[in-house]
């Protein structure tokens, strides 16, 4: 297994991110849903390729419902991951789905999706947006007083009733998240404590009122810091729904459940996540008691379940280095390469997928095709000898690599993608 | 003129980048071409639009050829824009284009150039890509030994004399270039002591001999640095050469002239470059007595000419800052949102549109739609009172915006382009 490396006390190089469970040798190939890497590539007609692994993403669900409690609904946020047989595989598998965009609107209803079990957040929405969700009956989740009257005239201008939540800037944000999104001034929802006269508006001008979207922070790795910030995002729905003087129906609890990227990360502990929920949800204050409750999941539900597969062009020495040069690189996954929300680079989880059982033995760098220095996969990694033909994998491929990748970039176009 | 913001001594907020000359107002308004950013928007159809400027472009090339020996060719790298009308636009102003992949070549070939006047850099070259572009006549510009194996089968197989240069891994980069392509360990080019030996292979080996490609950095201000490294370049090449005994039939000698973007940069001394350049011409060794001379630069001659229009969909204020919420952001401009090869964001030059002679009055953050706390355009720009409607200009925009950026991410698809 190459991912040796990684349990070396000190391998040479710089370290390589934690290859995820459930990925196994075939063949002495990296295998996904038991087709090698060289079947799964002939496949799907060459490289660079995305696999995503059913499997992978139905046992991260079973996990989580048997850790979560069974009150809990859960979302699966589109952003991470689009591709249209994930988002048919999820059907079965989520409650609702959360989108950012007329854009992803769109994917959801081309996969035959229930609209009535969307909503949509974010801070720039267009009037034709609005116009779109509401006649599919998706409830918004609004990021301001002028989007909350924009989506009223629209609304009555097509004689349909709106389903509006409010998404709420709070005064705190999630600690130790890869991205903080709430706490002081943010473009991302309404400042909370004018979010209870809104509600009020929205009731009052006939919306039917879908309660609160409150969305702290993103990749976080800490239990501890999301069961504390969920504490705080029930408590500040109950002062806010109190505040109205009216039960909350719904509330999104938001996400940020992280996955491990990098060397020394270590896996969510989920479980102490859903015992510390379950004791709340055991103890709701009145304005709560029936509320429908969820949190919103992207990159927890299907990072970990992906895989970047390239092939190397080139194998090459520069000044005593060796360097892999592949067909794929930051044009599809730009997160990986280091260059997407992140100051210091460091190496995503990599393997030769063709000598996967093979032992660590080199230390090359991995790069992309494209004619930049910016465009490094793996940066001095550990691995088994590897040559002209062989396929590199970059895993935790499965959230924001293909749809958050410059892709066009250097006129190279999308990878593959496929399901399996 | 809301550059006004830039030339106080100290506006509040955080600078803005220098607004490129050759922008005036009309009607109160940024005006393109003749045409207000409001005319442009609507001819277009929408934003958010990219609009590249005919004049801007033309002008820049006609002020690099006063500064410029008449005897250096000048290419210009597509990877900096290849929108098709851009393309076609600069086949009566260059003499040469850089390539950096299959997918650039098509984009010449669609735009009706002569491949012949092509020639074609990047470290992941397929074996289809050589294909085609031996066939197209296209120069290849090799970056390792195998490589040019590899390109000598395929010539061989298509019974096609391939037309062969080798880039050059110079042991220099160029100082103060915000990124740097040579010096120690590359997967770029070939280390310069292997490559006398492969340059007499390749003429062994029947292919056309067509010289040095030296490419050392990129966005470099300092006319001081770049004369240093052109005189490195020359020399590396006689070097190489004479080891050879062949006099150099071609040395493109790369570019890497920068624009300024940010707060305090200066434009660059091109007439102290093209001075230095014509001294050195004027004193060339045997070796390049006759050699064809060029250097290739993308950004230098589209960036400035290029802006990204957005519309403002919402104002909002959270923690009393003001967020003008645009339907544009990161997925057309990530390098402007600070995502892409910059570890301290800046802000690019920014103005309200629509408001372009209108005076600063309010220090407002302009974001993007999407998402993420990462969709930034202008942080704390000190701005005109901007509002719904409005719409705002980045500057900087004609090189790497529209190409090198994530489209596709949130749904949200690509931007319009015009070249006015």
């Amino acid at each position: 297994m190459s991912s040796a490396a990684a349990e070396t006390e000190k391998p040479p190089g710089k370290p390589l991110g934690p290859i995820p469970e459930n990925f196994e040798a075939q063949d002495g190939e990296l295998a996904i849903g038991g087709k090698t890497a060289t079947q799964l590539v002939e496949e799907a007609g060459g490289t660079p390729l995305f696999v995503y692994s059913r499997d992978i993403i139905a046992g991260t669900m079973r996990h989580l419902r048997e850790a979560m409690p069974e009150r809990l609904h859960i979302n699966y946020a589109i952003k991470a991951n689009s591709h249209p047989e994930v988002l048919a595989f999820m059907a079965d598998l989520v409650e609702g789905y959360d989108i950012a965009s007329g854009g992803e609107l769109e994917k959801i209803q081309a996969a035959g999706i229930d609209t009535r079990r969307v909503s949509f957040a974010g801070p720039g929405k267009r009037d034709r947006e609005l116009e779109a969700a509401i006649e599919a009956g998706v409830t918004l989740n609004l990021e301001s007083e002028g989007e909350a009257r924009r989506a009223l005239e629209i609304a009555e201008r097509l004689g349909q009733t709106p389903r509006l939540a409010i998404r709420v800037n709070p005064d705190f944000d999630m600690k130790g998240s890869g991205m903080k999104m709430g706490g002081g001034a943010k473009p991302f929802g309404i400042d909370a404590e004018r979010v209870p006269a809104l509600g009020s508006e929205i009731i009052a001008a006939g919306g039917e009122w879908r309660g609160l979207h409150i969305y702290t922070g993103s990749q976080a790795l800490s239990a501890e810091a999301i069961i504390e910030t969920q504490a705080n995002v029930l408590a500040l729905a109950d002062k806010i729904a109190s505040e109205m003087g009216e039960a909350l129906p719904k509330l999104n609890m938001g996400g940020g459940f992280g996955i491990p990227y990098f060397h020394g990360d270590e896996p969510l502990d989920i479980e102490a996540i859903g015992s510390a929920l379950e004791e709340r949800f055991g103890d709701l204050p009145e304005t709560l008691a029936d509320a429908h409750l969820c949190i919103e999941l992207g990159r927890y539900l299907v990072g970990l379940a992906g895989v970047y597969l390239c092939r190397i062009v080139d194998r090459k020495v520069s000044h005593g280095e060796t360097f892999l040069v592949t067909d794929g690189g930051l044009h599809h996954q730009l997160a990986a390469s280091g260059n997407f929300g992140t100051v210091v680079r460091r190496n995503y989880p990599a393997a030769i997928a063709t000598r996967f059982d093979a032992p660590p033995v080199e230390v090359q760098h991995v790069v992309g095709c494209l004619c930049t220095p910016l465009d490094r996969l793996s940066d001095k990694a550990f691995l088994p000898r590897a040559d002209v033909g062989d396929i590199v994998a970059i895993f935790c491929a499965g959230a924001y690599g293909a749809s958050a990748s410059p892709a066009e970039f250097l006129g190279q176009g999308p990878a593959r993608e496929v399901l399996v």
